[in-house]
């Protein structure tokens, strides 16, 4: 970088141009000029009142056109920064606000620093942000989607119609519900896969599943109101219950999936106003709930009058069989909350889920919705809903599905070839993840701990067990890797098991 | 269409192939040969068991290769529609399960009926959907910008190039204080234009200013909470407080902004834990707060223990003289929630909106995030930091403000030229509404309803009030119409007026 000398503006203080004019900057030459000075008067280099050079001087020293510097100073005195004074020059402005560079107290003031609550009891980690992987090269975590597969040159171009096509639309306020083109493609989609005859209007489209938990604890639950949850299950589920005032209680999960008769017992001695579950591929255990169950759940739901909300996270990579139909297709009387997401069928940086459910709580969810964040992103919802209609999802998600198959044989294959000492899992029917059970004798945690060194990142079962017991279990996703990649884990994950076993690594093992 | 006969498939069934192949569909032949079958498997028309035509049959009939007829008879399989039987043929799976077609309850049953509480006070309309507007020619409401000004090629280019770019990092899960790279462009536009000199990590990125009211509901208020609010207001920001259990109080506006006498005796008697305001253009009112209000209120906040969440929700369309900086840029010990939003200045479809605020209280607001959606649509916010690095953002919005501050004269001049004897106006500094007051002898009700009959939709002033009082006052948005498209409405505003004066129309005047 070189710097200018400039002549004396004001008094002694001789002002040097603070930066120096890129010319293959995609910034013009005369908003670079703009951008310096402004810099400067903020860090109160260039004080009120200062005289600023002539254009024609400052354009000398700066080797650039005249008119380029005069377009800098028209920008700086449209936003107020300077002002020329008849005749006189033009000087920084007078009625600027003294301007000291200021920092939001790094602790927090009395005023907003009180918490509203007592910390959030499942997640009360100060410095958690969301979902921020460790840095290594394998992350298994509960189950990413592979979105090196996402159909990107037909996204792009959907984008792009989408602004163009539907413009004023999409950019401006429209239906809370979601862009009715979209509610009717998801409509029409899960009318052919999962046995739901709605229409448009029974679907509201939400910023992925995890919102319509939002808006169905919003209107559904009152502070209070018992939640029977999965144990071993979704623990971002049961923060959003806490936050609202209900209360979650865990039902343990067996081979054939949410334990009804243990919810059935539970409902003898409590009120229960809802049961969260995921019965076609549990998560995390991956069993899909047997149909006795199915029907029990049902008739148990009835006669207690309990809302079910049931999450379908990933319906369409199932594997072995068809796929099972939701409860919600054989719920006749409106007892049944379904939610989905596109996370897993195309990516969960997109953020598009849907709810679907009674009108009147669909009415309602609307209110909650718009007073949430409005509406939603209806330039992405155009985009979408025509990947819907072009077939474009559809034939993704049978793509990824099929791909997703090869890697659950070969994962399920490798990790029992490589580490079936060490561990047993059961081929999952489908979803994108495994379920390993770890052998007694073996430090799981110690495990974990040094393949977590070694560059793979596994989430151990205390994360999915209500109270947090240490579970010997891992959930190991399949779908984010190609064989390659897997294959590499696995040995990692072996030679990670070698080091913990000779009380290697920096971690110390049990056994 | 035309429908193919086929052979009998199923005893004295003759079963009819039920739609027409569309060889200039997008969708393969084979696809349309699935979905045809499939759907009347779901509609009952081939029941389980059903044996199908063999694959050269129905490729005979539908004149199609017989391998399309195999592809599709493959999807079905692997949907678990139909299955094959070892040399006996094709049928329906006998194992699918009965599925009736079904809605759900038109009304609402027991489960899910029972509303959480006392329907929202604020916004009762059952049918209401969001920000839907009638389809009128004209929508002077509460200030859109225009949308056909947004850079869409830019903009589709960026939307491109974050899916390239940083596809894997979008497509996934990351960080719920949004992108790094949109937090570090966001603060390096707020310490130029406001004067606020904060880094990436003191931005939250939301979805729009509504996401960031509720957000801050969620961390600073607590059920019992007084919120002083603007007296006329922002309904929508008190729903989200009285949402939360907290409890909005109303202070007078006058052509000084907000009454900070009135609210420093209202904290004489009642304990105020936050304050809500518009400050640099008073919404609906458009008035600035005055220099000595601003000192005012922020030694009444340190005094009181009181956070005041500032919403600059159009700082970037001011006028007349250079923009105010925010209460923020002047407060050094974290009373001030400061939340923008890019709705105005680039489109509100976009939902992006940002709280800047004490480092604790963004880290809690991140986990109440994570809770309510996880993150935001990483893509879009690549694709809008780009915009921002490119100049592209500023550049909008300057064109934007050169804009419509020729519409705001424009419609200022016509308005009083117009309508001067029916309504008076003071030219607002910035915005992109006027505040019009209808003479005390015109009925507002009647001339808004006529002028709706003809074409322009208003919106009245009892909207903007807190007890829904009958303002005298319209808010006409100014921003969203060129010269013509203004002076159109206003020719309609002027026709409906002489019905009303006339008694004409459908609408009964009273005068």
């Amino acid at each position: 970088m070189h710097s200018v000398d400039l002549t004396p503006v004001s008094g002694a203080m001789r002002w040097q141009f603070p930066v120096a004019l890129d010319p293959h900057s995609r910034d013009p030459l005369f908003q670079q000029i703009a951008h310096g000075i402004a810099a400067d008067i903020r860090r109160g280099r260039l004080k009120p009142g200062a005289r600023l050079p002539s254009s024609r001087e400052l354009a000398a020293t700066l080797q650039v056109h005249r008119n380029t510097v005069v377009s800098a100073y028209g920008e700086l005195i449209a936003e107020g920064w300077i002002e020329t004074a008849e005749a006189r020059g033009t000087f920084v402005s007078r009625a600027l606000p003294e301007i000291k560079p200021r920092r939001f107290a790094p602790g927090l003031a009395a005023a907003v620093g009180r918490p509203r609550k007592a910390p959030f009891g499942l997640n009360a980690d100060p410095g958690f942000v969301g979902y921020q992987r460790p840095l290594v090269p394998f992350l298994l975590p509960d189950g990413l989607p592979d979105t090196r597969l996402v159909p990107r040159a037909a996204l792009a171009r959907a984008y792009r119609r989408a602004l163009y096509a539907q413009g004023d639309l999409a950019l401006s306020y429209g239906d809370a519900r979601g862009v009715a083109r979209l509610r009717a493609a998801l409509a029409e989609m899960l009318a052919a896969t999962r046995g739901l005859a709605i229409s448009a209007d029974d679907v509201l489209v939400t910023r992925g599943s995890q919102m319509a938990l939002e808006l169905i604890a919003r209107t559904v639950l009152s502070p209070g109101d018992v939640v029977a949850v999965e144990n071993p299950g979704y623990r971002t589920a049961w923060q959003v219950f806490q936050a609202h005032g209900a209360k979650p209680m865990p039902v343990p999960v067996d081979a054939h999936g949410l334990d009804v008769d243990a919810l059935t017992r539970l409902t003898e001695t409590t009120r229960v106003r809802a049961v969260y579950l995921t019965p076609h591929h549990q998560y995390p255990t991956t069993v899909t709930l047997s149909a006795g169950r199915r029907l029990a759940l049902l008739e148990l739901a009835r006669q207690r009058d309990i809302a079910i909300i049931e999450d379908d996270y990933a319906h369409e990579f199932h594997y072995d069989g068809r796929p099972v139909l939701p409860l919600a297709s054989a719920d006749r009387e409106g007892f049944v909350i379904y939610i989905g997401t596109l996370a897993k069928i195309l990516a969960p940086g997109l953020r598009i889920g849907y709810m679907v459910g009674p009108a009147d709580l669909l009415k309602r969810a609307a209110v909650e919705r718009f007073c949430l964040d409005i509406q939603g992103d209806h330039v992405l919802e155009h985009a979408i809903a025509e990947l819907f209609e072009d077939g474009e999802v559809m034939r993704h998600a049978r793509r990824a599905r099929r791909i997703y198959e090869g890697r659950r044989d070969f994962m399920v294959e490798r990790l029992r070839k490589r580490l079936g000492g060490a561990l047993s899992l059961t081929t999952p029917p489908g979803g994108i993840a495994l379920w390993a059970t770890i052998a007694p004798e073996v430090n799981a945690a110690a495990w974990a701990a040094r393949a977590l060194e070694l560059g793979v990142f596994v989430v151990a079962g205390a994360h999915f067990s209500f109270h947090r017991s240490p579970l010997p279990n891992w959930r190991l996703g399949f779908a984010a890797y190609d064989e390659r990649g897997l294959g590499e884990a696995v040995e990692i994950l072996a030679q990670a098991l070698r080091d913990v076993r000779r009380g290697g690594g920096r971690t110390r093992a049990s056994v």
